[in-house]
């Protein structure tokens, strides 16, 4: 019946029982006796392996027992459903072949390796377990996004990754260039010549993509960026990455609520897809990475993510009587400590903070009549802390630019953005959801390193 | 009932007949007399506008008759069947109020602009019918690919853009980097001291994801990236950009044929799923763009792609009796005059054309028994040529090792890719799509700078 793939088989084992069928995978594991053996296959296509038995009619067996974990291998033999054994079915090979052999110094033997050791053969590791797991998840998490905006009419818009606005603020930017290093052209007040640069201008990676999708918001009234994003922070911690990807939804005609509702959905749109397409992998992270996993996301799903002001937030923190690292007071930015306190301790589930003093977060924020405060939001969830931010967006003009003269940024570097509120400006409201973190809050793994196939941090760029 | 969606009044306007409705938008059109009005309000959701009749019994009705294309305006009255009308329905206002005001200079009037002069107002060009068309397409074409390949069991990848390795051989690439042009540190033979940049090393961004997603490949069986990639490329044509997306479907267990299979009904499912979401847009490029587009889509949705050899092209060619401006030569590489003859005029229909001389084709690609030409294809399609590139992959460690050394390429700069022939070589397969081309195709517009939100060019990165 030609190459069966094992995915298939575990859907409905009863229709392959007692046919003979074909696979080509990899070997997992492989032990033999004299006269049999066993081989685990995974042919990639699903978390489990399939058991083959092989015995000593096999033309080839002495070779077949000599198998190297990682070969490829094609199998032809008898489906056989064995209920009463650990694995509910088996194939009993009548074929086995080598299609590609493997090399006893494969570095994925089957002892248990550290995350460490694995992140040095990024080329290998989606071939265990974990990371297997990890970026079978990743891959249904980017769709179920992708699935919940498109379901929804939003449009999918790809802000651009190279900028000359040397303006963003969000962040440190690495520096894009064509120029020869080793001969920097100058020009002639001795500064570099930028006009012999490919964009004729200095040019940067993004550190977002939301004022771009701003653009679009205004013309397409729903619309989400997903793509990647870039920071040159010198920060080598477990959550931050050079490069990793974002996902900024921007919504014309609505208001700081109407954000925090479609997060708040997003969220459970996300985790329900990813336990109902990954069931084998989530169970593999409850049980091995995290064992409270389950509870966690159960809790996230079944709640109404809570509300609360920055200000209540704070008052609450001050009364709490808890001994933080960081003294609270009216005006700080909260730390990862009050986070959690917050959304773990008192309220027990996720929360948006709302309404935050104004000069802890970004021009672009809309300001509150207390002109104190601005329409901002940041969703707290348990376990990690901010996961995402977002406000409604200053759609007036004159407040916009007496906000960014105060923070002495140059009108001329945002005449575009600044037009949006010339031309039938429109309140509107958005946020970021940075991918990784929600990778991380769904498997339990705890470094940022470990949900990027082949991450980029500080001083590493391998592979 | 609050604010009305335009795309769900389309969907079924019997259900609103009758009925008061509320709806914001910006004005797209607005003529007034003395005593009554009529403006076309478009809210975003939808390509077409809604109609609005207001008449002096508003109390503001002389503003209302003043207002200016592109202010935001909210709407409330009764809705209307016109079945004898031009517009099959309108609203007839009980109140019109003025959200956002928008201003006489207003760049996007009514009047047709020349596409070149829309790029310099990117921010406001998606307001228009052109434009509002085209990216709408581009969000639906990207959510195609993906549920095309993720209703496959494909696993979705995000290979990293920046990149360490100098090698990848596909294009000129960008320097990325965080050191000090002004000041750029030398080691002590005088070359740049790289240990002071941000990763250790030189890096740029990537020019195509296909290596990495190669170990991916052989982990899950079937792996696709969708993501930005980067050429550096001093050419100023309408098909080139400096920033594009690209889809790299890569495939365990399949040969060229296999690719070609998947490829063909890829291309097939992204015409019908985007002739069926955005039927009004399409039927706007048939109209506006490109008269002879529903009949080119139709051509290729309803054949068989042809398939050809190279060797067998050249032929065609050869006996063609055409006078070509590149002479055709058994070895050269096909220039897009080829491509289009042999598709437009000799096949009629999509052709994919195989097993290139190896000389014109990548290291990676697999050696075919004449050892002169490789396992390539490419796609050929009527009015563009080359649109998808693609190749079973070489997965014979000492033939992929001796045709590296032919070619001068550093064994050491590949070692992760080398690995993978060495721990379980499996034959493989895979493709790259150039998603703009894509774009181009579907709609008709012939630069590439109209199908990219904010297009990166040589010596333009405006916004």
């Amino acid at each position: 019946m030609g190459n069966v793939i094992v995915k298939e088989i575990y859907k409905s084992p009863e229709e392959y029982s007692g046919k003979t069928i074909e696979v080509s995978g990899w070997v997992r594991t492989i032990r033999a006796s004299k006269s049999f053996g066993f081989m685990e296959i995974n042919d990639g296509s699903f978390f489990k392996n399939i058991q083959v038995v092989f015995e000593d009619k096999l033309s080839n067996f002495k070779e077949v027992s000599k198998f190297i974990i990682s070969s490829t291998v094609y199998i032809e033999g008898e489906f056989v459903l064995t209920p009463d054994a650990k694995q509910p079915f088996e194939i009993h090979a009548s074929k086995v072949e080598l299609l590609g052999k493997s090399n006893n110094d494969y570095p994925l033997q089957k002892k248990r390796h550290t995350l460490e050791y694995l992140r040095t053969i990024a080329h290998l590791r989606p071939r265990s377990n974990t990371f297997s797991a990890v970026f079978r998840v990743r891959s249904l998490a980017a769709y179920a996004i992708h699935k919940f905006f498109q379901d929804r009419d939003f449009v999918y818009v790809n802000t651009p990754l190279l900028t000359a606005s040397d303006a963003e603020g969000a962040g440190e930017m690495f520096q894009v260039t064509t120029l020869d290093l080793n001969n920097v052209p100058k020009n002639e007040e001795g500064g570099i010549d930028y006009s012999k640069d490919f964009f004729g201008k200095k040019t940067n990676l993004t550190v977002s993509g939301q004022l771009s999708a701003e653009t679009f918001a205004l013309a397409f009234r729903d619309v989400y960026t997903f793509g990647p994003t870039f920071r040159a922070e010198n920060s080598n911690t477990a959550r931050h990455a050079a490069e990793f990807w974002m996902i900024e939804p921007e919504m014309a005609f609505a208001e700081l609520k109407d954000y925090m509702d479609v997060a708040e959905a997003m969220v459970k749109y996300i985790i329900n897809y990813v336990m109902e397409k990954a069931p084998e992998e989530m169970e593999f992270f409850n049980k091995f990475i995290d064992k409270g996993l389950f509870e966690r996301l159960h809790n996230v799903v079944s709640n109404d993510f809570g509300r609360v002001t920055y200000t209540e937030a704070v008052d609450i923190l001050k009364k709490s009587g808890e001994q933080f690292e960081y003294p609270v007071e009216w005006g700080i930015d909260l730390q990862t400590e009050h986070e959690r306190y917050l959304t773990e301790k008192v309220f027990k589930k996720p929360i948006f903070v709302t309404d935050y003093p104004k000069d802890i977060k970004a021009f672009y924020m809309r300001m509150n009549e207390d002109n104190k405060t601005v329409a901002a939001a940041d969703l707290l969830v348990p376990g990690i802390g901010e996961i995402i931010g977002g406000s409604q967006r200053e759609e007036r003009l004159d407040v916009l630019e007496h906000r960014m003269e105060e923070l002495g940024l140059k009108k001329e570097d945002y005449w575009w953005y600044l037009e949006l509120r010339k031309y039938g400006e429109t309140k509107h409201s958005g946020y970021g959801l940075g991918f990784e973190r929600m990778i991380m809050y769904l498997t339990g793994m705890s470094n940022i390193r470990d949900v990027i196939p082949f991450p980029r941090t500080t001083g590493s760029a391998e592979f």
